[in-house]
């Protein structure tokens, strides 16, 4: 029932995910779903007519509300009647719900929002924590640059990736306090870590793992956005300046459309709550039926590879997750 | 003497710069740069064989040589024989270096590293502080409201700017610690604030000032070169994919390369330092011959416009700074 196009975009994208060979389960309000659902459907639907509202504070809406939609959707998980989830409204409510329903594997203190970028040299950087926490202590990165190791290993298939501590300089020196007291902690971490690293230098292909605070975070991942944005708006204007690159850009239109599916880093498939006991991917409010479509994939994909037991791993802790042992197709 | 391609390309941005006629002192070895000059030139040069090279600690390093090229530039604005100048070595030295033969504007606790980004509406977003400063208290970030104000007036023409607050979300609760109380102080100034803005919506249009600590600005800053960077690489690809493709693009090499233009913001001008009682120029350390024009043509723009007097006025300093009155070309 979340993100801006819901239920309409959801249920499409789930139908999307389905042809594609995803078993879904929607959860929300059937009167509301049913009706968007061809004839005859055998879609699984989990009824509840209670959601968190945008606007609303999450932990307090989520805990006068068992049922809501995200919450009932995280339980799924936790019961072991899914094997991941994905919810595109209140990212909030999205987090609090996991913490509810799933809670946090064992040494993990602060679960952390992350994504994979696409890099200059084809590959993927993987950004943490791009949000879920705004006020970090230098402990909570070198937390964040475990579940990142872990992360970029099950989801860009990076065997032993290089992990850097985002900063504005590559010299021991630079940074503010909290990355210069950051950067010893994550030395001292069985990873292979790489230093400071600015974002220029990340983006090219510098490291496969950026660590920062949830506001440093999701301050680069909003820049990366409207970069983007703005340089295809530049383009499109210089493009349509005159008769003659309209005919250029006539021929290029193919190679436009696949320049801009590989730069809608909206529709990438979403980001990750890392550290819970269970796959759950956070798709971006503004997600279309193709947005959610990958989302779901992309939660699938990284469940069915293990990323639950393999962040589990990375922090040593001794049990298994709850949900490491269940069918995840 | 600062710069990757120094002495060279300093030397032929500023022979671009007079020929586009903009009089330039060039202060360093001169026995390096003569020979770089069309013989019989007229240009001007101040004899020092000090520098700062790349990797000192600046203020040590200033404190020990005040013959130092930078030095010795800014005091040729300290004492009234130029109305800015321009640096494209080691960034630290050349605040430093300002600090101390220019000083500071009354009632500047903090100055700050500001720069023009082009915005998708095609206005100019300035952003301060861009490294200058990594660790702010929140009046620092109401410092720097000021001083932005006044600079987008002067340097991008904005009459009456709106000023925001980065953060990772509009909602008033949203922001880290040092947000959230910077929040209330820049409500209360005599600008026109716009609260909360996040990277997207302040690229896209959404104010023409975004304030926000040197640590946070450096990383806005290095994603947009970054991103910029991965955005053209990947174009590029696309393009020469196909030869069908390749045929498109060379009927539009001229839009491409007005569009490389566009978005190459390394060599947009550089960062200005503001707060300091000149106009000081801090130019990227690759800038080529182009990009030392450019910085030398906006430092004389912002100069000829009294960026000094403008910062003066908005801080309701009532002393005018030294260089107001001279000739500013």
């Amino acid at each position: 029932m979340g993100g801006d196009h819901a239920p309409d975009a959801v249920v499409r994208g789930a139908l999307l995910a389905i042809a594609d060979g995803v078993p879904v389960t929607l959860v929300g309000d059937e009167a509301r779903i049913r009706p968007l659902l061809p004839r005859g459907s055998a879609v699984q639907i989990v009824h509840t007519t209670d959601a968190v509202g945008m606007g609303e504070a999450p932990v307090a809406a989520l805990r006068r509300r068992p049922d809501a939609s995200i919450r009932r959707a995280a339980r799924e998980v936790a019961e072991g009647r899914a094997s991941c989830c994905v919810g595109a409204g209140n990212s909030g409510a999205v987090m609090a719900a996991a913490l509810f329903e799933l809670g946090r594997i064992d040494g993990v203190e602060r679960p952390a929002i992350a994504m994979l970028l696409p890099r200059g040299d084809g590959g993927q950087l993987a950004v943490l924590d791009l949000g879920a926490n705004v006020d970090c202590r230098p402990e909570h990165l070198a937390g964040f640059a475990l579940m990142g190791a872990a992360f970029s290993t099950v989801a860009a298939g990076v065997e032993r990736p290089r992990v850097g501590l985002l900063s504005n300089g590559e010299e021991e020196g630079k940074g503010n306090e909290q990355v210069r007291e950051a950067g010893p902690l994550l030395a001292a971490l069985p990873i292979l870590y790489v230093g400071h690293v600015e974002p220029t230098d990340a983006l090219r292909g510098g490291c496969d793992v950026a660590v920062c605070d949830g506001f440093v975070g999701n301050i680069m991942l909003k820049t990366v956005e409207g970069t983007a944005e703005v340089v295809g708006r530049l383009l499109k204007e210089e493009v349509l300046r005159r008769s003659s690159d309209r005919f250029g850009a006539w021929l290029l239109q193919g190679a436009l459309r696949r320049f801009r599916k590989r730069t809608d880093w909206a529709s990438i498939g979403g980001a990750l709550l890392l550290g819970v006991r269970g796959v759950v991917v956070v798709s971006h409010g503004r997600s279309d039926a193709n947005a959610i479509r990958s989302a779901i994939l992309y939660a699938h994909r990284c469940a069915r590879a293990g990323l639950v037991s393999a962040i589990t791993r990375q922090l040593g802790a001794p049990r298994e997750p709850q949900n490491a042992a269940l069918p995840t197709a």
